[in-house]
């Protein structure tokens, strides 16, 4: 016989938001809103209470705050987290006698019933309250407790004592005091990470530092000082950097993924090939600076805005210097020679695999987090890590909850482009921001039904998405295709559909579409294999455009938070037409997604999703062009023309009544 | 750092069906299939294997079988129960490196790669696996094991070693002895409860026995046994009584729910208050007979193959014998006496709840549970239970485990009509059959959205919905308006909706339909507080329709259980339209919701749902009626008078390719 039916009555259910009953905490920025609902009910008719718990994992009391009843037995509450680290939150009810008495109470005078015998269960239950209050050492509440139980019992005419009984003070004493002996504690405490707001707003720029120097040579950290200017003016925030260790030279990888390396012409190497006689994963490459250099550039960058994201590729070069000191955290095949990579039938000979299962495991974690601890103290705070999914996910669950345990600013992308579950286990486990299929999702239903699968669902809670047109391994077909139009629209769908997106840049904003071969996403003379030189200041590049579209992301909240996003229909497949809002800041796109042709489109505006009146004016004020439009309604029509600008965003004026009320201005 | 990552290296989540995390079991009848769907997946790219384990709770040894990959790392496996009682299962999942490097093989062997090494790689894996066969007394299989080693590392040219490694016995053995120590167990055991066939499929008949007898005479158990003919011919085979103890005298309610009964009028007060001098909840109330002709009649019925179904309802009249007995399972009123039950304003004064949070709860549970003891020792199996949630949710969870624990085979309806996550609960505690909102879903739409709720959602695991058109306490407005054709139509629904169902007689058949007043749902001179007498020969009783649908019931197993049910669009929302179907027996109903009016209707069906090739012939047979119509297609034309009959219950045959292939006999 369970001896909760003693009167832990209160059921508690269905509380969300709850990752895999609990197993993961959900993700947040500091100032956000923590909204939690939660079932709960009892057994009969008495009424319970319910009560919203929360903490900062450092510190061991819960704040509670009251859980508002919703239709159906559903209950709402929320707090806002305000400190990075880990937050819990839980949910608390329990069945309320005196809640109880005192609606049956109103309802019994309501019906003139005689109520001499209920003021004195009410008088008991006071009498309870003040013995709890005076256990809690509040004496003064206990004292007025027994004042208001002497008064509900006493020999008056119960008419006198009824305002007594149903007094607001006294429901509020009660509250205070009430009897949690039988509350029924929600079994889960749920986490909660708390990172800063880049977490959820980061605006990046792919580079690679050897491209920048002067043509033909090898550039430096000190040329990539030369750069940032340019990368500010932009506004970008985020400058990521491929992996700048030694490179090895064993099975070193040609220009255009060639097969072997090709001495006399110079051949550089794919950065990721970590590892050579001149050091690993914790060395500079020589050509491009000293550790020191790289402290500058951080520093330098910083002076601009832009934070330095780092490569974290756990693999090596055959030359690693982890090779002939720890092969012991290799695996070998049976002829004794160390296994290199393969996804049969193909062999990736430059490239060793760690074995993060073997004996050894444990020394080969800790050195692997040593790699992230000496770049964090160099000054680094974000990571792009290289391929994820092919590690065991508990390393990654431990290696991100020990770094920010130590460093809860630490933030870590995820690039892992592969099966969608795996895709979401890594954000689950700990990984900030997630690299996802916005490069593939190029017709309107698909980003239709992608984006509300990540921004609608449970997905939303844990899966920040960060989304790139291209990067050095992803040149789309449509991007090959479709001329600066398509190049401007996928700038324009990443920067509004997320407000975490990123270009590998210079090819992005100078419109590098050329394959290496037909049907291949990877870029002809990819800076993977071989420098580059980029003449930045042609006249066709799109650095304008990429500028304007990132101080519009600054300047409008709506675009630096993704929840918000609702997708709106319209009368042609080729126009997508969406809103987000934040408070007052509604920012609605329209956008042309044939890069061939002038597309026009009656849109049907959601117009309560947007907090809009039906058949009212508004304003709408596109920040591309600096065109004010006077829409009516939830019928607008809308022209666009990939040769001029493809696509609207449209600031929303909310409450404009008549043509006084615009701001032309602003 | 976790040791697991050491090598269970299986992710296994989103396990389906699985009830708030596995709090709560699913539930099956005997020889049904328990389909099990789970994500497994792994980091990188190694091949894993998935097994469903299954076993009986009592039996210790878990049963296993393969799980089947789906697209997007979803796997699925089924078994089948085939006892009444508890049954287990789970999932286990594990990283399989012979069944990775076979298929890299192929891969290798294709791109005509160097295969040497890689069968050494092979010889060892299988070497291992013999080791494992001799360790599991497998010598047999190990000795082959470690023969097919030594081929595969033998001195030959490789190409005569392949079609051995690739041998599909070899991996056979190699699977049946797996390497799994590092194997993922899903944390949870999941629970499954087995019930009967009746637990699913079910047609009951709610009668007082006291409204059996000759005109003016309390009816008596003998006169139930002289009606069971009736009864059976109807095809029912639940026969359910309301409270048949002796009846409290203190504050009897008169007839009409008259706040007084008149003892000169000879009132004989409500079966639900339950308890006198007489004797209580094990006492038989004396005018009905004695318990030896309650126990002949059960006999009696069974022999026309149906069950009784008692009442249980937990709570007394002040007469009871508890009352005097133990005052102690009763909550007091400050002035001592004791309280009765009420919803206030509203007083019940002649029933007293039980207190069952209070001190003396472990002995009132337990004398509550020796009450469906006693029930079940004179061969009762099935139990009614009136407002069970009005009573602790840990006390019917108790009671419900420890009498199925001892006696699989009883079966439990829920009657409470009440918020629906109360009704869900009391269904995953383990009530077998609950009352629902049929009663009030009336419309299609109300119809659509509600059974598309039971029985397409995770609802249907462990919610099995019992259909009643009327009970004493619901006279639907629809009912009371509507006439023949409204009574004919909320019986055919039921019927047809519902694998269990059931009516409330004779007031069902016989069209009773005048409110006590309007704007009530109770019955004009109830039962609940009279003796009635009935004409059951009245020529205009439903008996006959009632039998012919019955029968068909019977007949079709596609009836006979719900979770198949699909609805299919009409261009008339008069006219509602849904299939069934199990195996080969597919039933369309289509049905008039306008008790006035024929309606006439294009029907859309979902010809895949129903598993029908689009733009075929296909033969459907009403089986109200015996005509047959030959079909097409999806879209089809019904026409449904109310007056006439109101709905075609259709056997659709399938498989019709032209006029002769029509059975136009069966």
């Amino acid at each position: 016989m369970r001896d909760e039916a003693g009167g832990r009555r209160v059921v508690i259910e269905g509380v969300e938001p709850e990752i895999d009953g609990g197993r993961f905490p959900i993700k947040r920025v500091v100032g956000e809103r923590v909204e939690v609902e939660a079932d709960a009910f009892t057994d009969g008719h008495d009424a319970i209470v319910c009560r919203l718990l929360w903490r900062p994992e450092s510190q061991a009391k819960w704040n509670e705050v009251p859980m508002e009843a919703l239709p159906n037995d559903r209950w709402r509450g929320a707090f806002t987290v305000t400190e990075q680290g880990r937050w819990l939150y839980s949910v608390l009810g329990w069945v309320d006698p005196f809640k109880t008495w005192r609606r049956d109470l109103k309802k019994r005078v309501e019906a003139g019933q005689e109520v001499t015998l209920d003021l004195r269960v009410g008088a008991a239950l006071v009498r309870e309250a003040s013995e709890r209050a005076r256990v809690a050492r509040r004496k003064a509440e206990a004292r007025v407790l027994a004042g208001l139980a002497d008064d509900l019992e006493a020999d008056r005419d119960p008419a006198e004592r009824l305002p007594l009984a149903l007094d607001d003070e006294l429901a509020q004493l009660m509250d205070r005091h009430a009897d949690r002996r039988h509350a029924t504690a929600y079994p889960h405490q749920l986490g909660v990470v708390v990172d800063r707001v880049k977490a959820r707003f980061s605006t990046w720029y792919e580079m690679f530092p050897r491209s920048c120097g002067p043509e033909g040579k090898h550039g430096t950290f000190r040329d990539c000082e030369r750069r940032l200017r340019y990368i500010a003016e932009m506004g970008f925030d985020v400058l990521y950097l491929p992996p700048i260790h030694p490179i090895g030279k064993a099975f070193r990888k040609g220009k255009n993924n060639a097969l072997a390396a090709d001495a006399d012409a110079g051949d550089v190497g794919s950065p990721w090939a970590i590892g050579s006689e001149e050091g690993g994963h914790k060395a500079v490459h020589p050509q491009l600076g000293t550790l020191a250099d790289f402290r500058r550039l951080l520093e330098k960058a910083g002076q601009h805005g832009i934070e330095i994201a780092l490569d974290i590729a756990y693999q090596t070069s055959p030359d690693h210097p982890y090779v002939r000191e720890h092969p012991e955290w290799f695996r070998k095949r049976p002829d004794g020679t160390i296994q290199y990579a393969e996804n049969p039938p193909k062999k990736y000979q430059d490239i060793y695999p760690f074995d993060f299962s073997g004996e050894s495991r444990r020394e080969l974690w800790e050195e692997l987090k040593s790699v992230v601890d000496f770049w964090i103290a160099q000054g680094v705070r974000i990571f792009r890590v290289d391929n994820p999914h092919t590690k065991p996910f508990p390393f990654w669950e431990w290696l991100i909850g020990e770094v920010k345990r130590e460093h809860p600013d630490v933030l870590f992308l995820a690039e892992a482009f592969t099966r969608p579950k795996i895709m979401y286990r890594l954000a689950k486990l700990g990984f900030t921001q997630s690299y996802n299929y916005f490069p593939w999702r190029t017709r309107g239903w698909e980003i239709v039904e992608y984006f509300t699968e990540l921004n609608q669902t449970e997905v939303k809670e844990f899966f920040r998405p960060n989304l790139w047109p291209n990067t050095p391994d992803i040149l789309h077909e449509t991007l090959q295709a479709g001329g600066r139009p398509m190049f401007v629209q996928r700038l324009l769908l990443a920067a509004t559909l997320g407000a975490s997106y990123g270009i590998y840049g210079p090819p992005f904003e100078l419109m590098e579409h050329v394959p290496r071969e037909r049907g291949s996403e990877e870029y002809l003379d990819s800076e993977k294999y071989q420098l580059r030189h980029w003449d930045l200041d042609r006249p066709d590049s799109l650095r304008e455009i990429i500028a304007l579209v990132n101080r519009i992301r600054r300047e409008n909240p709506a675009l630096q938070s993704d929840h918000s996003l609702r997708f709106h229909k319209t009368d042609n497949e080729q126009v997508l037409c969406y809103s987000k809002a934040e408070g007052d800041n509604l920012i609605l796109v329209a956008i042309n997604l044939d890069p061939g042709n002038p597309q026009a489109a009656w849109v049907e505006l959601d117009l309560e999703a947007m907090g809009l009146e039906p058949d009212q004016q508004f304003q709408v004020h596109d920040l591309l062009t600096g065109a004010r439009y006077l829409w009516h309604g939830s019928r607008n029509f809308v022209r666009l023309d990939p040769h001029q600008v493809p696509a609207h965003i449209l600031r929303v004026r909310r409450r404009v009544r008549s043509e006084r009320d615009f701001d032309y201005f602003v």
